[in-house]
């Protein structure tokens, strides 16, 4: 494919992922929404189905929306090094364009809403307990078994397609999100937060930068660890 | 298919449709049903099996259910414009028939029921926070996502059939519900708020009509918008 | 298929049914359960999964484990009206074991308990505005719209298998279920209820026989309704 | 296949079991986890797609990840016994590590949590009420549904490859797990406990090894009752 025909469909497919992931947090946590107080697993479906949404969407360029899997499926060997650069550039773009499209649906919620951390937490992952070493430890493993599984998935004849990564991330955020969120991916956490650094939102506070590198770093290690052992043994 | 016949594909569809639907979110809030407070990822399920349900019935007509999908499926030309009239009359006509079947079934809990805003949010959605525009960018962004996903399944080889659209209106419920509701349908609003004003539902009060051009604009301005965008990408 | 194939078949399929389906009342409202105050959702999929297992097990007869599958069909005319007694007679041996084996797994938690009604809630269902009137109308519906959307899986090329039926099990409880619990099936309700009479239940009470016609004749007029329409119109 | 194909390709996809599975618990009751109380339906939903990455990790060697379905199978005649030594060190290596990987994804949490039993919690089950005859039955009765079921997806022809066996698990914790906490696999029990026995947890209690066996010799029961049973009938 052209770098303009991955651009566009990574663009489209990362922007409905964070359109749609950004939104099933503001759903659970700004005030006055309809699904306020939803709970964990509803926020766990809303993310996996973001991901079954987007990777529809993003199919024609293999559906990447993430620089892990793109950087992970590289180092696998699917993936060209050449293409690598629209892959990252289409993933970030939609990224903002997304968290943008959230804030837009939940506009009002935003005003009313009087914590400056919940407004960020729609936009971007932080950590319960601080500390970048085991934050990055768990966004490593949580990454790690992303890519893992999504490459052992030709180990079966079933084609579930979407349906089947959509689960294993409704599967991570439920087991392996509690200390950090679950970025698990650069794309989704670093492009929301450009959007909430430049967003006119109103009462917002500091974007956290000084957390920003750890859910760029932990989970491209972890893409990378995952596509190298399904190297190794598949 | 002749007038007839779509007619009364889509007529039993989308009677299906807001049967289950206005069911879940009776089961969610009248008084004294086993399922009160079961939470807004009960609704979100509750909604996308009743389009599950409502699309198996509806499959000869292609099973639209749903004006906005019949708008961008016109626009995007898949289906004929010499055919639209049937398929309106049919949604209609079975979402005033399902929403009255849902106060059938719950009628003791409705007599029971003293909030008469309890008893309309059974039958039609309406605003958290009231704001003409900002609503209508809610619904337009939501049936939006809803037209242009569907218009992406055919990207992948993976037949999910009515599973796949049944779990995208999870994910929107999920994501995109919390300000208005989700109608992201017309008929699923309209057919049931005309139900609302003409049955003998003890206590009843307004059937808030001053609110029900929002989700009968806002989903046909979404619903054309994501038919467009996706003849223009796929 | 003979008598007793048809037999064995649907005694293991219903009897897998009332030991998941009881077992997961119990999970959510015995006293020290792990699962206690789990929630209506997961009722509904405990519900829809023990049709799932259910489905599979009973698989070589058809998999009815429901008499108001079995008159719906024989109506519809897909079941020979000669086979009807050897599905009614195995659904119902089924039914009254699985849910003894539901009381044998949650056995000191039903001992421990001090509610009688509670007892008889894993076993049976149970209106929560007793009025048979409306009970009876709110289980018609429940089980029309069983038999109708089952009836319709044709209409699509999909194939679910037993996953289509148990995610419209499990959205009819999440929908329908507030009012009467959903039996939508005489035998889920008649056989745990003739197991409460007949086991050596620590400080059981009435069996509530006065309703136990309900859950029997509304699931039967549903079912009989549904398909009808559903010979009428596919 | 090899010994040490089979060791391995059961070692990855137990560890991943077990990394998920002793995550969810540990997102749903450690302290300050994002999580915490999202409620029992989360954690079905968790272990089930434990399962779900497991069984697609471990496809090579036919995907046991448990001994009970290693003992069920070689009862009920698909796996050669010489086989079985291979299947059992991989499945309780890989428990161990799996383990340990949570572990270290909730470290902090661990650090910061009080209460000994529930780190012991999100290792390995414990009985709600202590009784090992009927905390005996429950676990037999619970495995015996998961190797008959297993045992009958053959009957129908639909492929739902690893997502039928993650949702009978599922349905399985909903239906069947409050008394025990579902072990229903020796290997998901003992592999975490030798874990909490070795490693360095800070303030952690006993590993309650007087309760270990029941979860061994209920899920070995049960999973050869189960082959044994769908031996005879299938």
């Amino acid at each position: 494919m052209s770098f303009g025909d991955i651009f566009l469909s990574e663009f489209l497919g990362t922007g409905m992922l964070t359109l749609l992931g950004c939104g099933v947090v503001a759903t659970n946590i700004l005030a006055r929404s309809k699904g306020f107080g939803g709970g964990w697993l509803m926020v766990n479906f809303g993310w996996g189905l973001a991901v079954f949404a987007g990777v529809f969407v993003a199919a024609d360029s293999g559906a990447h929306i993430n620089p892990a899997v793109t950087f992970g499926l590289a180092f696998e060997g699917t993936t060209e090094w050449s293409d690598v650069p629209a892959y990252l550039l289409g993933e970030m773009a939609g990224a903002i364009v997304g968290a943008a499209l959230a804030w837009a649906a939940y506009r009002q919620h935003f005003d009313l809403e009087e914590d400056p951390a919940k407004k960020l937490g729609v936009f971007s992952t932080g950590p319960e307990i601080r500390n970048y070493g085991w934050n990055l430890v768990t966004e490593i493993i949580a990454t790690f078994v992303l890519l893992f599984v999504i490459l052992s998935f030709g180990n079966q004849p079933v084609d579930l397609g979407p349906l089947a990564v959509a689960l294993l991330v409704v599967g991570i955020g439920a087991s392996l999100g509690g200390p950090t969120g679950y970025a698990i991916n650069p794309a989704r956490d670093l492009g929301p937060r450009i959007a909430h650094a430049l967003l006119p939102i109103r009462g917002k506070g500091s974007s956290d930068w000084a957390y920003s590198w750890v859910p760029i770093v932990g989970p491209i290690i972890g893409g990378i660890l995952g596509g190298l052992l399904a190297r190794a043994v598949y």
